[in-house]
């Protein structure tokens, strides 16, 4: 169909994880489907780019005649600034990146290759969502996560998206879904706890793990939509003035010292 | 001296890069100064944290007696979180970044290692500023930058940050600076153009390059600023829910599909 929608697919757990199996299947309903996603797990890349080597591109047949594919040597961002370059022809309709294993919500989005490679696609001016389920397991049913995504993949190709603004999509690990409430991010942050161990030549060496410590008690947030049986939808940008603050650091007169 | 400020300095660039040795002369003047910076350039890691393998961090003697400094494996987020979990014995005073070899200015803040360090200690509550250099050269003069670095370091330390703040400064490359302006972070983008090779065995490789491109033409900007010859303060937040879209997801009833 040649008015068919374009669809651009990534994620960061890369191009073999059950997730974007899943997200793939989902959006092949709604129009022609391109895939380009890391060749293995990009998890906590951040807005990560490649610049000190080379990058691999290769075609895979991994998702059916119908969808091409590429899995990337590079990090998510990395794998739209490839298909934006080298693969497609014309500017996506949609850019959908997942569905991750593992919750974005919160200040956990600044970690996220899924979310990246979502606000990479924004960057270029792409309705971009990404997706994520609260279930690190490989073995995650995914069922309610795809009906998320039936939802909101069609809402957002019938709405359009306002300017430089791409959604954070989560969903809870629950039986039945309360609904899908659109939040904002919440306030919070991981207390780091490394894991010192000694290596067989006796040096030390850490582990990251930490706690994830909620301190916002608000009820319009993505942590109390999940927490509460529902998918958290928290519009994003990517522009980190903090206008608010301006005010207060003109009243410094720095121009003074200088 | 037992109630002299407490600094924390990282980069992204590595410990052994000129700037951060500018860095760490710059507020030595200020109080006592623990340096935990990457063990090799991580440029361009955005806001990437390792979960996949473990760090090692390792104390060197780079910046002379009075200065406790480790290298670590990581990149610039993780080498925050190391120094708050296992080097720091209280929170410090002040988390600065840098001097950056090249501008962050812009949308350059999401792939920036300097800022996520930067980032990184603002989540922790820290007083936190990246500083950048308008000169990849490593044969930069820091000079003007090391100025800058004074009176701004100096103007937080003295006056604080707004809560979850933090300050991008960026430093143009002129003989003499107009001044220092607090802005907003510029509209623009990078256009992708990879860099297409053939290696040895006949396979394709792509370098990621790109082209600046300037999609704003406020007076109020990053851009502006430094184009005019002035250093830029933009105040950052890590809270990225774009509230002015809300009311209009609302408005698509997406509970009416569950």
């Amino acid at each position: 169909m040649a008015n068919e929608p374009l669809i651009l697919v990534s994620n960061d757990d890369g191009i073999t994880a059950p997730g974007i199996k899943v997200l793939v299947e989902c959006v092949k309903k709604l129009g022609k489907v391109v895939v380009v996603a890391p060749d293995s797990p990009q998890s906590g890349m951040g807005h990560a780019i490649t610049i000190n080597k080379p990058l691999r591109l290769v075609e895979v047949d991994l998702f059916g005649e119908e969808v091409l594919a590429y899995q990337c040597s590079g990090t998510p961002a990395d794998c739209v600034k490839l298909a934006v370059d080298k693969v497609l022809h014309r500017q996506p309709d949609l850019l959908v990146s997942g569905i991750n294993h593992g919750s974005n919500s919160s200040i956990n989005i600044l970690y996220s290759g899924t979310m990246s490679a979502a606000m990479e696609g924004a960057i270029e001016g792409m309705k971009a969502v990404g997706f994520s389920l609260m279930d690190y397991s490989y073995e995650a049913d995914f069922t309610m996560a795809a009906h998320v995504v039936d939802v909101v993949a069609a809402a957002v190709l019938k709405n359009g998206l306002p300017a430089d603004t791409l959604l954070n999509v989560n969903i809870p690990k629950v039986d039945e879904l309360k609904g899908i409430k659109v939040c904002r991010q919440a306030r919070a942050k991981w207390k780091e706890d490394f894991d010192e161990r000694i290596d067989p030549y006796k040096r030390k060496y850490y582990w990251l793990t930490g706690k994830f410590v909620q301190m916002d008690h608000g009820e319009d947030t993505d942590e109390w939509a999940l927490g509460h049986g529902s998918a958290s939808v928290v519009p994003v940008q990517f522009d980190l003035t903090a206008h608010h603050a301006m005010g207060s650091i003109n009243s410094w007169d720095l121009n003074e010292k200088i």
